[in-house]
């Protein structure tokens, strides 16, 4: 995976936080995932395709999502509910649709699927491609959460 | 979703089970899932972009897949590791392909992203997607497993 594919995902991930949810996120020095443990609580799947194929996702705590859902909505939630699962496909959705923009500014326009959710305490998600995962940590006020993604090109 | 996007997912879940597994799998009639109470501990998610767009989950128990994968391999796994999701990710990846050889032959030409391996003991799949998502009960001799599509048109 080029190193050019991280920084769409890195800044649509700020961009969409800051506009959706009102919140600033700290991004930590993208790593190499060797192994499945990157855990969450709620993740947003989504498959891209094109001359870039691959996948991307968004796993979160559940202090960190219900913290995010409650500024984008302006309603608390007590605990993880279809509406957070809802607005886990959305950011998922527009943090990939933000990313493929910038992707596509590059020369490498794509499509992507439809996103999944994902709800289960401390699953794991594990990208099935050729080319390895790169895991983007964040850290917010209200906890951190993972963006992972891998891609190879046709 | 039109019911004809249907059978290519099942008729491509029996054709790799029985040609990689050498399992037979008895499918129970598709059901429309209102709610997202369809729970796995192994699920191989992948993505599907084009005409038609949407998403393919295959959720196993733990017996169920290391039934699956033993006679898959040729060797029997205790438990879940990373054979088996590797195990996973493929079986994944070749019924989205027979089923979307299928969907091609009734003029529907897709694409898929590359397969998302989740693992946590009872996660629960949510589609994201504005046409309902359909599950496709199988049941084998070791227990019982579901695919889900959520496919709309474009």
């Amino acid at each position: 995976m080029k190193v050019e594919y991280i920084n769409p995902f890195l800044s649509a991930t700020l961009e969409v936080l800051k506009t959706m949810a009102f919140m600033e996120a700290q991004p930590r020095p993208p790593v190499l995932k060797n192994n499945g443990d990157s855990l969450g609580d709620v993740s947003g799947i989504i498959g891209i395709t094109g001359p870039v194929r691959g996948s991307l996702s968004l796993s979160f705590s559940s202090a960190c999502i219900l913290k995010i859902v409650a500024n984008m909505l302006g309603e608390e939630f007590p605990a993880i509910n279809a509406e957070i699962k809802d607005a886990v496909g959305e950011l998922t959705n527009m943090i990939s649709g933000a990313a493929r923009q910038k992707l596509e500014a590059l020369g490498y326009k794509s499509q992507s699927s439809l996103p999944t959710v994902v709800y289960g305490p401390n699953h794991q998600i594990k990208h099935r491609c050729e080319a390895p995962t790169i895991a983007i940590p964040f850290v917010t006020q209200a906890g951190p959460f993972v963006v992972e993604v891998s891609f190879a090109n046709q």
